[in-house]
């Protein structure tokens, strides 16, 4: 049976860093695996990082769910809990990025609560130099402008 | 015989309005079209828009190619050859953009210059209050960052 793998992540500003992470994430799961991406909430991102995201969390989903790569893609939970989405989304597989170590405390936490037999993986960051993170794009841009304000 | 449908953009800042013009042109062509998508080089945006791409044109143009809608997507000539893009895709379609009076008279002109059978149509934008531009979306940016500097 193909195997489901599951990702999270806020997604504000699309890059093709994402695209890769997300590949890898996937990869994990065998040639047929179905990759299910939990959007993390407007208010979730405004908690998290202080400041709202630059797209409202439906433009964030769709534009997830019109990736080649992701097979569905849902909005989070605002408080977070992972019991939850793993019950519905009933995945073989939890892929974290490298700076979610709360995501992945919590994925850990919840499948030894319930003796899930779910694999944890590590998906990994890309080029040092590139722009991987949606922090440096925002400094790139405010780079580029400076002066044209 | 499936239609082609052929459209043009520098696809900077990937956001949800994207999509939907990409779905628009693509409607275009009935419901098996094919959408070919040709990527504005680095040097192209430079010298229309004054300042380069955040994102260099080999990303640009994978991002896109790894969207559903997207059935192939390329980089432009340096030197914006209509006559040339035509010859490469063979469209049936080409869509252009509310914004894109160039590349539609380059379209037009090439077409009447080889009587092509060629329907030139034109995709609109939506949401006027939406982020509907990269310029919008760097100016959010930029206002959500100021006082961050």
């Amino acid at each position: 049976m193909p195997k489901t793998v599951l990702t999270s992540g806020a997604f504000d500003l699309i890059h093709y860093g994402h695209i890769r992470l997300l590949e890898e994430a996937k990869s994990h799961g065998g040639p047929d695996a179905r990759l299910v991406v939990i959007i993390a909430r407007d208010e979730t991102v405004r908690r998290l990082k202080g400041k709202p995201p630059v797209f409202p969390e439906d433009q964030r989903r769709a534009l997830l769910e019109a990736l080649k790569v992701v097979d569905e893609a849902l909005l989070g939970y605002e408080d977070l809990d992972m019991a939850t989405v793993i019950e519905a989304v009933k995945p073989d597989i939890i892929a974290v990025g490298h700076d979610q170590e709360d995501i992945e405390r919590m994925a850990r936490e919840a499948i030894e609560k319930k003796g899930l037999p779910i694999e944890v993986v590590k998906i990994g960051r890309f080029g040092k130099s590139d722009l991987n993170s949606s922090s440096k794009i925002k400094r790139k841009i405010v780079e580029d402008l400076r002066g044209a304000f």
